[in-house]
Protein backbone atom coordinates (compact mmCIF):
# COMPACT_ATOMS: atom_id res chain seq x y z
CA UNK A 1 0.00 0.00 0.00
CA UNK A 2 1.10 3.61 0.26
CA UNK A 3 2.65 3.65 -3.07
CA UNK A 4 -0.38 5.69 -4.20
CA UNK A 5 -0.39 7.65 -1.31
CA UNK A 6 3.13 9.97 -2.62
CA UNK A 7 0.28 12.29 -4.38
CA UNK A 8 1.97 12.08 -7.66
CA UNK A 9 2.35 15.11 -9.44
CA UNK A 10 -0.09 17.78 -7.44
CA UNK A 11 2.41 18.44 -4.96
CA UNK A 12 5.99 19.79 -5.48
CA UNK A 13 5.89 16.16 -8.05
CA UNK A 14 9.62 14.83 -8.15
CA UNK A 15 10.10 13.84 -12.07
CA UNK A 16 12.47 10.77 -10.83
CA UNK A 17 10.00 9.61 -8.57
CA UNK A 18 9.70 5.71 -8.38
CA UNK A 19 6.06 4.52 -9.97
CA UNK A 20 7.02 0.84 -9.34
CA UNK A 21 9.05 -1.58 -7.56
CA UNK A 22 9.53 -4.90 -7.21
CA UNK A 23 12.16 -7.52 -6.86
CA UNK A 24 13.60 -7.28 -10.48
CA UNK A 25 12.93 -3.78 -12.06
CA UNK A 26 11.55 0.05 -11.10
CA UNK A 27 10.24 2.38 -12.81
CA UNK A 28 10.69 5.91 -13.13
CA UNK A 29 9.11 8.96 -14.27
CA UNK A 30 11.56 10.68 -17.08
CA UNK A 31 10.62 14.80 -16.96
CA UNK A 32 9.81 15.46 -20.70
CA UNK A 33 6.75 17.36 -22.76
CA UNK A 34 5.48 13.86 -23.61
CA UNK A 35 4.73 10.95 -21.17
CA UNK A 36 7.46 9.10 -20.57
CA UNK A 37 8.81 6.44 -18.21
CA UNK A 38 12.51 4.43 -17.51
CA UNK A 39 12.59 0.62 -16.83
CA UNK A 40 15.49 -0.16 -14.48
CA UNK A 41 16.43 -3.11 -13.48
CA UNK A 42 17.52 -3.53 -9.55
CA UNK A 43 20.87 -5.22 -10.23
CA UNK A 44 23.10 -3.14 -12.16
CA UNK A 45 24.32 -4.39 -15.79
CA UNK A 46 25.57 -2.95 -18.35
CA UNK A 47 24.16 -4.89 -21.60
CA UNK A 48 20.74 -6.39 -21.74
CA UNK A 49 22.10 -9.44 -22.95
CA UNK A 50 24.16 -9.94 -19.34
CA UNK A 51 20.53 -9.94 -17.43
CA UNK A 52 18.53 -13.26 -16.40
CA UNK A 53 15.75 -14.54 -18.32
CA UNK A 54 13.71 -13.86 -15.61
CA UNK A 55 14.84 -9.67 -15.42
CA UNK A 56 14.42 -9.99 -19.13
CA UNK A 57 10.84 -11.06 -19.19
CA UNK A 58 9.98 -8.71 -16.60
CA UNK A 59 11.18 -5.70 -18.44
CA UNK A 60 9.63 -6.55 -21.18
CA UNK A 61 5.84 -7.38 -19.57
CA UNK A 62 6.04 -4.01 -18.06
CA UNK A 63 7.11 -2.47 -21.17
CA UNK A 64 3.69 -4.28 -23.03
CA UNK A 65 1.69 -2.97 -20.05
CA UNK A 66 3.30 0.44 -20.07
CA UNK A 67 2.63 0.71 -23.97
CA UNK A 68 -0.84 -0.68 -23.98
CA UNK A 69 -1.80 1.73 -21.18
CA UNK A 70 -0.21 4.94 -22.99
CA UNK A 71 -2.12 3.30 -26.31
CA UNK A 72 -5.43 3.67 -24.59
CA UNK A 73 -4.51 6.90 -22.06
CA UNK A 74 -3.08 8.96 -24.28
CA UNK A 75 -4.28 7.60 -27.89
CA UNK A 76 -1.09 9.09 -29.27
CA UNK A 77 0.81 8.67 -32.48
CA UNK A 78 3.03 6.20 -31.73
CA UNK A 79 4.82 4.66 -29.37
CA UNK A 80 8.91 4.66 -28.67
CA UNK A 81 11.29 2.39 -27.36
CA UNK A 82 14.75 2.81 -26.31
CA UNK A 83 17.66 0.97 -24.41
CA UNK A 84 21.14 2.98 -24.86
CA UNK A 85 22.46 3.73 -21.84
CA UNK A 86 25.75 5.42 -23.14
CA UNK A 87 26.19 7.85 -20.22
CA UNK A 88 24.49 5.28 -17.21
CA UNK A 89 25.77 1.87 -18.08
CA UNK A 90 22.85 0.35 -15.87
CA UNK A 91 19.93 -1.43 -18.12
CA UNK A 92 17.38 0.96 -18.48
CA UNK A 93 14.61 1.31 -21.34
CA UNK A 94 12.72 4.31 -22.26
CA UNK A 95 8.84 4.55 -23.18
CA UNK A 96 7.26 7.70 -24.38
CA UNK A 97 4.18 8.28 -26.09
CA UNK A 98 4.61 10.56 -29.07
CA UNK A 99 2.55 13.08 -30.92
CA UNK A 100 2.46 15.26 -34.27
CA UNK A 101 2.70 17.78 -32.29
CA UNK A 102 5.23 17.66 -30.05
CA UNK A 103 8.76 19.52 -30.65
CA UNK A 104 10.73 16.15 -32.27
CA UNK A 105 7.87 14.61 -33.93
CA UNK A 106 8.97 12.20 -36.15
CA UNK A 107 12.43 12.75 -34.74
CA UNK A 108 13.23 10.55 -32.29
CA UNK A 109 12.80 12.30 -28.69
CA UNK A 110 16.85 12.53 -29.24
CA UNK A 111 16.75 14.03 -32.63
CA UNK A 112 16.73 17.68 -34.21
CA UNK A 113 13.40 19.73 -32.90
CA UNK A 114 11.23 20.29 -35.51
CA UNK A 115 9.06 22.92 -33.95
CA UNK A 116 7.84 24.55 -30.49
CA UNK A 117 5.54 21.33 -28.87
CA UNK A 118 2.08 21.91 -28.62
CA UNK A 119 0.26 19.42 -26.33
CA UNK A 120 -3.04 19.55 -24.75
CA UNK A 121 -2.44 15.81 -22.63
CA UNK A 122 -4.61 14.20 -20.19
CA UNK A 123 -3.10 14.34 -17.00
CA UNK A 124 -0.21 12.25 -16.07
CA UNK A 125 -1.11 12.28 -12.92
CA UNK A 126 -3.66 9.97 -13.31
CA UNK A 127 -2.05 8.32 -16.08
CA UNK A 128 0.53 7.67 -13.35
CA UNK A 129 -1.88 5.82 -10.84
CA UNK A 130 -3.27 4.17 -13.62
CA UNK A 131 -0.32 2.84 -15.29
CA UNK A 132 1.06 1.52 -11.46
CA UNK A 133 -2.00 0.07 -10.94
CA UNK A 134 -1.74 -1.97 -14.02
CA UNK A 135 1.38 -2.90 -12.87
CA UNK A 136 0.87 -3.70 -9.68
CA UNK A 137 -2.00 -6.15 -10.58
CA UNK A 138 0.33 -7.75 -13.69
CA UNK A 139 3.51 -8.15 -12.57
CA UNK B 1 41.24 -14.19 -42.09
CA UNK B 2 40.26 -11.14 -44.17
CA UNK B 3 38.85 -9.48 -40.59
CA UNK B 4 40.53 -6.45 -41.31
CA UNK B 5 39.84 -6.13 -45.15
CA UNK B 6 36.82 -3.99 -44.78
CA UNK B 7 35.58 -6.09 -48.00
CA UNK B 8 32.10 -5.39 -46.61
CA UNK B 9 32.50 -1.74 -48.49
CA UNK B 10 34.31 -1.77 -50.83
CA UNK B 11 31.95 -4.77 -52.97
CA UNK B 12 29.33 -2.50 -53.56
CA UNK B 13 27.00 -4.51 -51.21
CA UNK B 14 23.30 -3.59 -50.64
CA UNK B 15 23.52 -2.41 -47.62
CA UNK B 16 19.46 -3.22 -47.45
CA UNK B 17 20.43 -6.64 -47.66
CA UNK B 18 18.06 -9.31 -46.18
CA UNK B 19 20.60 -11.18 -43.78
CA UNK B 20 18.33 -13.50 -41.97
CA UNK B 21 14.61 -14.38 -42.74
CA UNK B 22 12.08 -16.93 -41.08
CA UNK B 23 8.15 -16.73 -41.10
CA UNK B 24 7.75 -14.22 -38.22
CA UNK B 25 10.54 -11.73 -38.49
CA UNK B 26 13.50 -10.60 -41.15
CA UNK B 27 16.97 -8.77 -40.75
CA UNK B 28 17.98 -6.12 -42.83
CA UNK B 29 21.47 -4.11 -42.61
CA UNK B 30 21.49 -0.11 -41.82
CA UNK B 31 24.13 1.38 -43.60
CA UNK B 32 25.92 3.63 -40.90
CA UNK B 33 30.24 3.82 -39.62
CA UNK B 34 28.66 1.83 -36.96
CA UNK B 35 27.81 -1.70 -37.08
CA UNK B 36 23.80 -1.59 -37.43
CA UNK B 37 21.06 -4.24 -38.12
CA UNK B 38 17.33 -3.77 -37.77
CA UNK B 39 14.67 -6.67 -37.08
CA UNK B 40 11.26 -6.44 -38.91
CA UNK B 41 8.40 -8.62 -37.87
CA UNK B 42 7.32 -9.95 -41.47
CA UNK B 43 3.40 -8.52 -40.93
CA UNK B 44 2.64 -5.26 -40.91
CA UNK B 45 1.97 -3.68 -37.23
CA UNK B 46 2.14 -0.42 -35.94
CA UNK B 47 2.93 -1.34 -32.27
CA UNK B 48 4.58 -3.74 -30.43
CA UNK B 49 2.38 -4.64 -28.27
CA UNK B 50 -0.08 -5.53 -30.89
CA UNK B 51 2.20 -8.62 -31.97
CA UNK B 52 1.74 -12.06 -30.73
CA UNK B 53 3.42 -14.02 -28.21
CA UNK B 54 5.77 -15.40 -31.23
CA UNK B 55 6.21 -12.36 -32.61
CA UNK B 56 7.62 -10.48 -29.38
CA UNK B 57 9.72 -13.53 -28.22
CA UNK B 58 11.44 -14.29 -31.51
CA UNK B 59 12.37 -10.34 -31.61
CA UNK B 60 13.32 -10.25 -28.56
CA UNK B 61 15.86 -13.31 -29.19
CA UNK B 62 17.02 -12.03 -32.41
CA UNK B 63 17.92 -9.02 -30.78
CA UNK B 64 19.35 -11.08 -27.83
CA UNK B 65 21.64 -13.14 -30.24
CA UNK B 66 22.96 -9.90 -32.62
CA UNK B 67 23.81 -8.42 -29.23
CA UNK B 68 25.89 -11.29 -27.96
CA UNK B 69 27.58 -11.58 -31.45
CA UNK B 70 28.46 -7.57 -31.22
CA UNK B 71 29.80 -7.96 -27.85
CA UNK B 72 32.07 -10.52 -28.71
CA UNK B 73 32.99 -9.49 -32.09
CA UNK B 74 33.39 -5.79 -32.18
CA UNK B 75 33.91 -5.42 -27.91
CA UNK B 76 32.19 -2.25 -28.59
CA UNK B 77 31.76 0.29 -25.75
CA UNK B 78 27.68 -0.09 -25.44
CA UNK B 79 25.18 -1.89 -27.34
CA UNK B 80 21.91 0.63 -28.47
CA UNK B 81 18.08 -1.08 -29.42
CA UNK B 82 15.25 1.44 -30.24
CA UNK B 83 12.50 0.96 -31.89
CA UNK B 84 10.47 4.12 -32.90
CA UNK B 85 8.54 3.90 -36.15
CA UNK B 86 7.14 7.39 -35.89
CA UNK B 87 8.27 7.13 -39.90
CA UNK B 88 7.52 3.71 -40.88
CA UNK B 89 4.58 2.06 -38.63
CA UNK B 90 5.89 -1.25 -39.03
CA UNK B 91 7.51 -2.83 -36.10
CA UNK B 92 10.66 -3.11 -36.73
CA UNK B 93 14.22 -2.73 -34.26
CA UNK B 94 17.32 -0.88 -34.20
CA UNK B 95 20.94 -2.28 -33.09
CA UNK B 96 23.74 -1.01 -33.29
CA UNK B 97 27.38 -1.35 -31.57
CA UNK B 98 28.80 1.68 -30.41
CA UNK B 99 32.13 3.12 -29.87
CA UNK B 100 34.13 6.16 -28.14
CA UNK B 101 35.40 7.37 -31.27
CA UNK B 102 32.04 7.31 -33.37
CA UNK B 103 30.86 10.74 -34.11
CA UNK B 104 27.40 10.85 -32.00
CA UNK B 105 28.60 9.03 -28.83
CA UNK B 106 27.40 8.90 -25.74
CA UNK B 107 24.86 10.36 -27.93
CA UNK B 108 21.89 7.96 -29.45
CA UNK B 109 22.95 7.55 -33.30
CA UNK B 110 19.86 10.19 -33.96
CA UNK B 111 21.65 12.63 -31.42
CA UNK B 112 23.91 15.54 -32.06
CA UNK B 113 27.29 15.45 -33.83
CA UNK B 114 30.44 14.86 -31.20
CA UNK B 115 33.32 14.75 -33.39
CA UNK B 116 34.49 13.14 -36.83
CA UNK B 117 34.54 9.34 -36.48
CA UNK B 118 37.30 7.54 -36.57
CA UNK B 119 36.82 4.21 -36.33
CA UNK B 120 38.49 1.09 -37.52
CA UNK B 121 36.43 -1.61 -36.99
CA UNK B 122 36.96 -5.62 -38.11
CA UNK B 123 34.87 -6.18 -41.43
CA UNK B 124 31.37 -5.91 -41.15
CA UNK B 125 30.75 -8.20 -44.19
CA UNK B 126 32.08 -11.32 -41.70
CA UNK B 127 30.53 -9.90 -38.68
CA UNK B 128 27.39 -10.02 -40.60
CA UNK B 129 28.25 -13.60 -41.98
CA UNK B 130 29.03 -14.89 -38.74
CA UNK B 131 25.44 -13.59 -37.38
CA UNK B 132 23.58 -14.78 -40.02
CA UNK B 133 25.05 -18.40 -38.79
CA UNK B 134 24.46 -17.55 -35.21
CA UNK B 135 20.75 -16.79 -35.73
CA UNK B 136 20.05 -19.72 -38.32
CA UNK B 137 21.50 -22.59 -35.60
CA UNK B 138 19.49 -20.78 -33.07
CA UNK B 139 15.81 -19.00 -34.35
Amino acid sequence: MGKRTRSFCSQKLSFYMRLFENSLIFIEVHESEVPWLKVFIQEVKKEFSECSNAEKMMIFSALDIIEKKMLTYYQPEKINIASFGNMLPHVHWHISARFKEDSYFPEPMWGEVQRKGKLDLPSFKLFCQEVASDLEISL
